[in-house]
């Protein structure tokens, strides 16, 4: 039998999960995902994420891909892996992709949200997909701020010290932050983003939306190429992958 | 000092607990709220209740009391408890009670929010707050079933058997069934209730969503003071506490 590439959309809750990654010994969502199709196929097989979100963080829409000679039709793939999935996983899509489709440097762009709560009293019942920041943001200083990301850059002042990705030219299609009651979404899509990056552009916005930075200090940060020019790293919990595009 | 009465509303998910009461080595939401304030004050500080919520039920507005001879004021409570709460519980409201407030016998009306998810895949994001259950409910069937519930009655059919108090008499003034996209709610207000009582109401109206009863067969539920009569008891973690009213 020919070997299938079978591409799968998956959301999940992150919290309880040591990110996306498999580690020994650690609770992941790909662990998970390796255990549930593996325990489906009746042999291991590796499952491959086209973004590795870090401890914390949510998806609505990670793509993952495996590779398989099983007789299982395509189209009984989502129900079966979901039935031996945690409940805080879900695959909302199976679909056999082509035998060029490229998990990692297929994408042609990505969606991230960040969600902050400002209400004064945290929101017990989505406390872990929020940063509870109980302040009075900015918004518009902080939609001046976001203005100022898209284009094709060096982030390097966005990216964490561990990424030792060659280049750190990236390029961010849209940089938007709305508001609404309580809620700040910012949502940041780009072709492809370096270690912490998203997390690092919201921590910088806060700065300008409490006000202790003006909205143009983005260009400088941009300009210095230097991680310890931005702003402090947001938690994790508020991020989540919201889309993933192939051409 | 003359002994004060402190009265808290207090929010909860009670995903992560074994319910609301003290139980020897369990994690329970008032243990966590005797540990917060008895740290605060400095000394073994006892917290009650008005509604025992059962694992895995969540709260918006249970209401406790713990009495103190503390001289902390009134108004720097909430804020000082929450400091020490875990994320997942939020005291919204501390306020002086009078010495006549009765926090067990004194409630006049109370509201539970039962939700269901009908959607195919269950919703990572919230699956610990709501039922996963995807079938085709049929909700005016609900909703006329719904109906025959209100009124001062013997409940005894939706009763747990492990309730043991004396009478199964209770007034429902409410029980309301709302649809919103793939989200069913039921909201059941009354003076008080049984034990398992709205989770047995949800599971009756349940059977009637899915064609198995038609909606009369309330009534006759109802009058057969007979547990075996009712539908099955619907999962903990679909309810939540809305508000408790004093006079």
């Amino acid at each position: 039998m020919a070997v299938r590439k079978i591409k799968l959309i998956v959301q999940y809750d992150g919290s309880g999960y040591r990110g996306w990654q498999v580690q020994p010994g650690e609770k992941t969502i790909q662990a998970a995902l390796v255990e549930a199709v593996s325990s489906l196929i009746g042999r291991k097989t590796f499952v491959h994420g086209a973004s590795r979100t870090d401890s914390g963080v949510h998806s609505l829409g990670q793509t993952a891909l495996f590779e398989t000679d099983s007789p299982i039709p395509t189209e009984n793939f989502r129900d079966a892996i979901n039935d031996r999935l945690p409940q805080d996983i879900v695959v909302t899509e199976a679909t056999e992709a082509s035998r060029k489709f490229d998990l990692i440097s297929g994408p042609t762009n990505k969606l991230y949200r960040y969600t902050i709560y400002t209400g004064q009293l945290r929101p017990v019942m989505k406390i872990n997909q929020c940063w509870h920041l109980p302040a009075n943001l900015d918004i518009e200083a902080m939609q001046n701020a976001a203005k100022l990301i898209p284009g094709r850059k060096d982030f390097k002042s966005f990216a964490s010290a561990k990424d030792k990705r060659e280049t750190t030219v990236r390029t961010v299609f849209k940089c938007n932050v709305t508001a609404e009651e309580n809620s700040v979404f910012i949502d940041v899509e780009g072709n492809g983003f370096l270690y912490n990056m998203v997390r690092n552009i919201v921590g910088t916005l806060v700065e300008i939306g409490i006000g202790r930075w003006e909205p143009d200090r983005i260009t400088e940060i941009i300009e210095a190429k230097d991680r310890t020019a931005a702003g402090r790293l947001a938690p994790p919990n508020g991020l989540c992958l919201m889309w993933i595009k192939y051409d």
